[in-house]
């Protein structure tokens, strides 16, 4: 009804401004793969032939790609896989040891998709928590039912053979890994000193107050920015309108190779210029980023 | 001569009709490569650049794409060895047992291309058919001699070292392998129940009637059905037209790989299916084509 | 200033006969990536949208291809390997033998870049010379300490732990591999009876002139011709259309593996039809050339 | 509801074959304004701007022209008129004479409007008739009372001071003038013989069968054939189009006047091959119909 | 310098939003003909030829309309001969008889050729003010020797043969015509139970204030709104719209005539509705203008 | 034949450089509206629908102007009027006079239809000649008859009732009106100072030689320049195209209405010039016409 209504006239407004070679729309809060099949339709419709790589976001059905809905979380666990290398750490055995844990605050989309790929790899997941509280288990939690718990009962909480947690204490727990993959401003001056965790992979948008990271990179946490740690999904963005693009498609393997490959490059460039410029990976990645566009722009010249 | 002139203004009168992101013309009964070319040729001049990907079955002196003469017929090859594969046969010995033949009803291009492959894969084909009759030989027909007999002489038959066989008794053949690669409707309510092949590879279109195609399902022959069996000419069409897109050319091997990768995938969905659902390969196959386009119009909508 | 005003003016001028389906420039002498920046940049603000497949030889932060640099050097050096394989010689060996030289005239981009390629590979240049006159060391230049000197003195003249040699001296040494990589014209009637390579690959365009080339063959030298030689950077510049047009970037690795395939294409084809048709490699390649754009002429047909 | 959703689905699915410089749809049978409308805003929104000209027949207040809703039966007695002129009649006196009568068949748009612009010259128009019966007085009717009678009743029938007549008397009235402006074939063998009239104005589309035809010229009647009498429709779309194109409309006395040059040239064109080529009228105008189109078919030639 | 580059730039960002179909920028406070020019030079060089259609109010040497830069004068003056005519005032004799006055407040653009196209009727302007004051001649004031005086000095005070006034004075006196064509809210809720006009022609945006609307109606000034009244200068930008999109120019005269005639035909439906809807002047053009958008829209229909 | 097929390939080769909106071939030597017509159709063929406003010269029956072919004439005798006027002579008595002459030099299109029009003005036209010589007659010649006799035996030779002349005789005329109309140079320093004309209608491009413009002034005769005189071709040009482009035309009295208009306006512009700056009219036309280009050009500015 209604909001098919309300999209395809929206779509139709701005029809001049997006396109395969210009603004490209990609799903945000409050759109859904729907929202951009129906832009991608009244689009394709306007010229009279299908333009898949108008948006991206689309159901693998009509143009998406594989790999898209996980790619968020995919590329928090490399993150972490890089971050713990950098620190020589054996990635693999993440939270293994006895005294540390591997945390993740929110268990939506990203949150859930990494504790699955990390305890795939055979770390322990021991903390996780959504809006409604946590739980905890120093064994480990058993990802897949928990995820089944949580689709059934909509919360982590009450999962069996773990115990009940808050927020608050999960953060405080001693970790190798520490995702906030929650809300934005969860770690903040208030609860900043009482992390203990060695490595950060900011998963949500905006997670640490500007306060706080000083605070954690004061007492030697590695963080891991979000505008690098949560960029998997920008990424398969681009690989999507790369294959509607060329109306060629690649199968989930190729998708994740390449988001390794692509994380992997971007997060030694960071590290390389937080090296030379003496300061942490988040200076570091927008350093890089301004730079980028700022050589462009030299390069190409205002005009007119 | 009056050929080209006639495909070039029809082509003129098409010309808002067809496009890389339109309806993009592939040869059929009555067109061959050049026709092809002087439609792409046409339009080109139209637009006053080249656009070869307005059309597929382009000469590779063009951009036609390699390995797309002989798609069909590995097509059915591929189609073959995976049937024999799902019934636990060793596909590279089709035919090797003494009481076991591969016949191929129809020599041209698709039963042709079918028996040299089979052959090079080891597998023994033992009878083969053209319009004016057919040949036999219990040890195995040398399919590249018989390829030059037919080229010098029109027909396979009067092939030295083969014995003389009609195409019904080469339908009657205790069979490994059947691939109809010649008309339609040559497998029909008379002759059905003398068929005894394990696997019918359907090369041509329609060569099993409906009535046929019960009594053959009841008698425990599997059947890859044509839409499946014979798709690879439309899957290197489709290659053709991404590798026109991009102005990137594949080499055989990959366009090869390409092709066997996709009608892999294809055959075990159909196969899923057929399962999941009880029925033949043939049902399985039309459901799933039905519910992709099914899923992407309700996907996308009506509009306006 | 003036360069870029009038570069852009230019561009808007020639707007309507360039584009990623027309006409696509590439640099040459007098222009450099950022006069190609500016081209792509204007004709892409008259679009309204960014066309980085409008122009070849754009610098890599605006849609440039990887390895563009050394294409042509790296060209030349698969090229001298394919000879010296066809000849029997271990390319892995050239000038190693204590009686043959690695011979180099010219040490721009070219002379520079097949030197330093052919080093790594593990031969011996021995002799290299620029316009300002020549270095000979018996044992092998080392050329990473000549490119320093040549960047700090402007030449290679002056070189230590090197006898100075004339650029005449130089083309008359005994040479497993000469490559004139200078100007046009070198290599003529007056000196080429005087040269002893086995192999001679053109890095320059037009090193020999017809009459020197008579000579040259009479003489049982193989001659790889500039048409082929030196075509590397023309092959990555249609590798960065392609990847401009797709929006997909290729990293070294991939540019330097697609080159060195499509060389050893090329070469292939001239090699077989030299020996069919009895000719030099030159002829054969340009009767390659001729005939392929020939056909293509033939199959499209004149319209109107 | 559907009307307009159908419409809007059509017309994208024609889009690309109508346009301004294309094909351009008018009202016909089943169709009116408001439809006309529905085309327009659908091609337009499709476009991102309005396009007026892409349909004739649309409402005024979106561009329609003034003057087209009259303008076939202004057309009917423009051609009446220079027929009278033609047969030395004074045209503001036709149906004057006490013998004679004008006499119009149809009371629809057509038929309402040739009356009322005849009684407004002073003509006496004497019988009208519609699809439930006819009306006569001898000493004229009163057409603006009858248009409000007609508009009340549904009917010209009952219409008071004024006899009851037969559509079968009404076309067998001595006339000046008789308009057939109702159905196709009303004027045919059966009753072609009875037909008094000195000029036929054919304001339907073929009221007068072939064998009709032929007994009229026979006996001398003139007529103005269809495709020349009831073109002014046609003519004022052609009008509209005109205005949507440049965005510049007229007045209904431009509209008016343009029409009756239009008509009048028209009718001097078919009068001038009716005597030279020693035919009827209806013979002449499509000779001259038929000469135009081969005429400028043979200046442009066949091509491609 | 950088007004011209500011523009382009501008323009190059806006070039998707305007068009000769889509939007068209007029000059309004703070551009000239000289920007006009420049947007339209951009636009068009963008595009590859010359759209003069893409802006109004340009300098007539690259395609603007004659009469564009008297034209909201002119239409001042038209609207205050239609409302004298509508009072049954001689409109050739404003301002004649002894006790009433021609005012004029503002000597820019528009007040300057309403006092010029006045005193050519024969109208006595016997009061004029700009922003420094205002000048009164019972007489008459001599309106070109006025204009020159303007031109030299900068403003209408000292001129000869005429008394200083005040801009309060000059609106309170005794009047034929009064026309506000100075800044906004000048007549208002202070001062317009003072003002004695018998028409007011508001020749600015917004001269009068909504309380004054309502003594002034009260006290029954008949007054010509700024909506109407200084239309004349956007219906010279549409007649220079159609002229730059046929290539095809009209001369003063032809400009004038068509300006007469659309402010006579939308002045009298104004009127009209003024009379039905017994509104004043200024709530029937609001009705009008509403009344004509909201019928497009119900026509065209909300779509998509 | 070949010329046909010629030209389509040609329009093909510059379709991207004409249209109807950038460059618009009109016909000059060697081009007809044949050729016009095929241009016209190639191009409209390559768009898709009928494009008459890309050539003008058409024929009348696919969109040509009426009034085209007589215009340059037409142009010529509007020029001689204005001459004529200017001096104060009654134009329509042109050569009445006993001892003045009307004299035309060539008697192809524009020379024939100068002096038709001038006969039919009531001017005596005296003396003619083309390129086999020419005919006098001091009671002026019969135009009517003359034309006849040039289309049957090839030239003006042989005319009855008329003496014969050479051409330079008649350049020696004592003449109210000399006509050149034939080829350039033909008067030059050899015969200007024998040259008794009043005025020179310049019908053919370049007939004086500067060194004879310069005789011709100083003897005071009064010359209107080619590029003013023979321009009526080139306006009815412009009109044509401003007719294909609306799709909207005009009656032969329109067109030469328009034609009058321009001239006359063009006339008393370069007389105005020729006597503010003291130049001939030749200089003035050429200042005029640079400098409304060069205001054109400072006005829209050099970008990019």
């Amino acid at each position: 009804g209604e909001l098919e209504r309300l999209t395809r006239r929206y779509t139709s407004e701005i029809s001049i401004l997006i396109g395969p070679e210009r603004d490209i729309p990609a799903p945000d809060v409050g759109t859904n793969p729907q929202i951009m099949a129906w832009i991608m339709d009244t689009y394709s419709m306007m010229n009279g032939y299908s333009v898949p790589a108008v948006v991206t976001g689309k159901p693998i059905e009509i143009g998406g790609s594989k790999g898209r809905f996980g790619a968020t979380g995919r590329g928090c666990v490399i993150s972490a896989q890089l971050a713990a290398k950098h620190l020589g750490i054996n990635s693999k055995h993440l939270g293994i040891n006895e005294k540390e844990t591997v945390a993740i605050q929110g268990f939506g989309n990203v949150g859930m998709i990494s504790a699955n790929l990390l305890a795939e790899e055979g770390c322990l997941v021991k903390a996780v928590s959504d809006s409604k509280g946590g739980v905890y288990n120093p064994k480990g939690l058993d990802i897949s039912s928990l995820v089944t718990h949580k689709k059934e009962t909509g919360s982590v909480v009450g999962f069996e053979n773990a115990e009940t947690i808050t927020n608050a204490e999960l953060l405080g727990l001693r970790c190798d890994l520490l995702v906030p993959a929650a809300l934005e401003g969860q770690i903040n001056e208030a609860n900043a000193r009482s992390i203990r965790a060695r490595i950060i992979v900011e998963g949500a948008n905006g997670p640490t107050t500007p306060e706080a990271n000083e605070i954690l990179c004061d007492n030697g946490i590695f963080i891991v920015p979000d505008i690098l740690a949560n960029s998997g999904g920008v990424v398969v963005s681009y690989l999507e309108w790369v294959q509607s693009k060329k109306g060629f498609f690649w199968d989930e393997g190729e998708v994740n190779d390449y988001l390794q490959k692509v994380m992997t490059s971007a997060f030694a460039e960071v590290l390389r210029i937080s090296r030379a410029e003496e300061v942490d990976m988040r200076s570091a990645a927008h350093m890089l980023a301004v730079k980028r566009v700022a050589d462009a722009m030299a390069i190409r010249g205002i005009y007119p």
